[in-house]
């Protein structure tokens, strides 16, 4: 585990196996309590296969079918567990707590009952990856947005946590942790939760920034992030907050209606590798974009954040860490939707100018 | 334009100077009626940005924000112009007609209005590409999996024909042929159409594939998609329907819960090189596909389904044509959703096990 400077991490199981840890700013809190459920033994089929006519791995998990779909707010199994209702969290409140998901794309114990095959052209392997919950806090109200700056923080040190632990498995090759927020999202639980997913082999999204890094760096010697960090800045059209340690902006090449990138102004690889102070900032940071995403419009912005970080093994001194915060949403009542030029071609085409998105969301327009 | 071996087509224009063209069956068909419509002069700034981090374009286009959304079924602009209502087409009826969207995300008269801006990292371009509407059929009421053979073929010839009418003009690099169909997919008007995108540039799923296929051939001195049609018809397990000419299978890695790709038993770049054999039998066999999609629910299928064609310039020699059709809808109520994992990383988690898809497909399950 990471050394944590602030927040305190007790770990312990679910009835079926599963780790779950939880995150304090207080010292010393009792985070003792059992798991009383009788749950039968957690058991994922995860599989990766291997398409050879586009280079990449899908992930294929038929056991997720049946996952838990939109429960009423009274059977939330995200909530803490209170009055006799035993939730997938034992302790009757919490600040931040992670768990191993009951329903996961991956899963390292899949190593031990999926077979591995070489038959070309058809390959396959266990997805021995893990999937984990983060509850963002045990107020089933309360969006990530209306944390505190310190509760935010307790969140920043848990991925980070995380990021560490998940690291240290053998077939993990990528740490990614994310949220989506919102129904036109396919958000099916609406507690305020994100995930980590540990994929076994390196997302194309960031084998393409890696590449792209180191890349640039051969041939410029230096950072291609940092470049467009300082072109951003001096341009400003873009920025959205710019703070003592981070910088977000909406990319001049941006995908989505509304999206902002947030790197800070270090080179750094992961949040890991995050000052206390970087991190203090980051949570304030954060929260002012989430913020700007709930201005947009008069109903809760449905979003997707995620982080980049290094690969656990590749591309590590080139990389440069940061996080992507984008909508869906176009315009009030109106989606933006991934048909034949995104889902087919791979080419988002985007309604709406970068530079007027940014303004949108700074409040100037 | 390609010589159509049975079927007409006859170009004219519309008031505001967008070409269309008509293709029909029946020889000798008067196409002449004037557009007598009062339209301002079509004017778009589409732009393509440059995203030097993930190495790819993205094509903004705010003109787009306000373009139709969902009008009345009295009010479709795709309906032929009768009883003094005038619409996109001013034929009173038409077998397939093809036009220029009047809101389109590439434009090639961007070239004349939009600047090239190359201000390192800030780098982009005019939009300088093609985009039509197909409509498949007059009747406003009947989805394309319901059209005859005959009249499939049509939509055929007209594919093949704008393929290589847009592969005529410079900027553009890549003709896309696709259709969206259902609300679900972002569908915003209800008449039976397809769309058709001549890119000022290679998309990158496609340059991904061309690389792959040109990769393999290099090493394995064949084509690796006549490689995976051979294992895929000795397997079986992934067949949806296989004919003369054609094949249409799950692939072994698919990313969607239910998704075909088909393709023709020989080696062929693009529409225009099929001969009338595999033009007809791919009429039937697309009608077959299309009607096995709309047999997996009780409603109408939503499914997007895009032909993979040889660039303008690139990888022809190595390229095997294949289309992909596809639904996000996994289970009766319940769609696939892209949020975290899938556009944040990149990484496809499937419910539906390709196997138990085909079988689904094939109608045996």
């Amino acid at each position: 585990m990471t050394p944590l400077s602030r927040t305190q991490a007790f770990h312990t199981a679910l009835a079926d196996g599963r780790e779950i840890v939880y995150f304090d700013r207080a010292p010393g809190v009792d985070r003792g309590a059992q798991d009383e459920r009788d749950l039968p033994t957690a058991r994922t089929t995860a599989q990766v296969r291997w398409n050879p006519l586009f280079g990449d791995y899908v992930g294929i998990a038929s056991h997720r079918q049946d996952r838990t779909y939109k429960p009423p707010a009274d059977l939330c199994p995200l909530c803490p567990s209170r009055d006799g209702k035993q939730t997938e969290v034992p302790a009757d409140d919490y600040e931040v707590v992670v768990f191993e998901n009951r329903f996961p794309s991956f899963s390292l114990n899949s190593a031990d009952v999926v077979p591995r095959v070489d038959e070309s052209p058809f390959r396959s392997a266990p997805g021995a990856g893990r999937c984990e919950v983060v509850c963002f806090t045990s107020d089933h109200d309360r969006p990530f947005s209306q944390l505190s700056v310190e509760h935010a923080r307790t969140v920043v040190d848990a991925w980070g946590d995380r990021t560490t632990a998940l690291s240290v498995f053998d077939s993990i090759d990528y740490v990614f942790c994310f949220e989506n927020r919102g129904e036109e999202i396919g958000v099916t639980l609406g507690h305020p939760h994100g995930q980590i997913y540990g994929y076994p082999f390196v997302p194309p999204r960031f084998s393409t920034f890696g590449e792209a890094l180191e890349h640039h760096r051969e041939h410029h010697d230096r950072c291609l992030q940092c470049e467009l960090l300082e072109a951003e800045c001096a341009d400003g059209s873009r920025i959205v907050v710019a703070s003592d340690h981070w910088v977000a902006y909406v990319p001049f090449a941006a995908r989505w209606p509304y999206e902002v990138r947030l790197a800070p102004r270090r080179h750094v690889p992961d949040l890991p590798a995050l000052t206390d102070d970087e991190r203090d900032d980051l949570a304030a940071t954060y929260l002012t974009v989430l913020k700007a995403f709930d201005g947009l419009f008069d109903t809760p912005t449905p979003y997707i954040s995620g982080w980049q970080q290094a690969p656990v093994r590749q591309y590590r001194d080139a990389w440069h860490l940061a996080a992507e915060v984008f909508t869906i949403r176009r315009a009030p009542g109106k989606l933006k939707y991934l048909a034949g030029s995104e889902s087919g071609a791979g080419v988002w085409v985007n309604d709406v100018q970068p530079e007027a998105a940014a303004a949108r969301l700074r409040g100037d327009a």
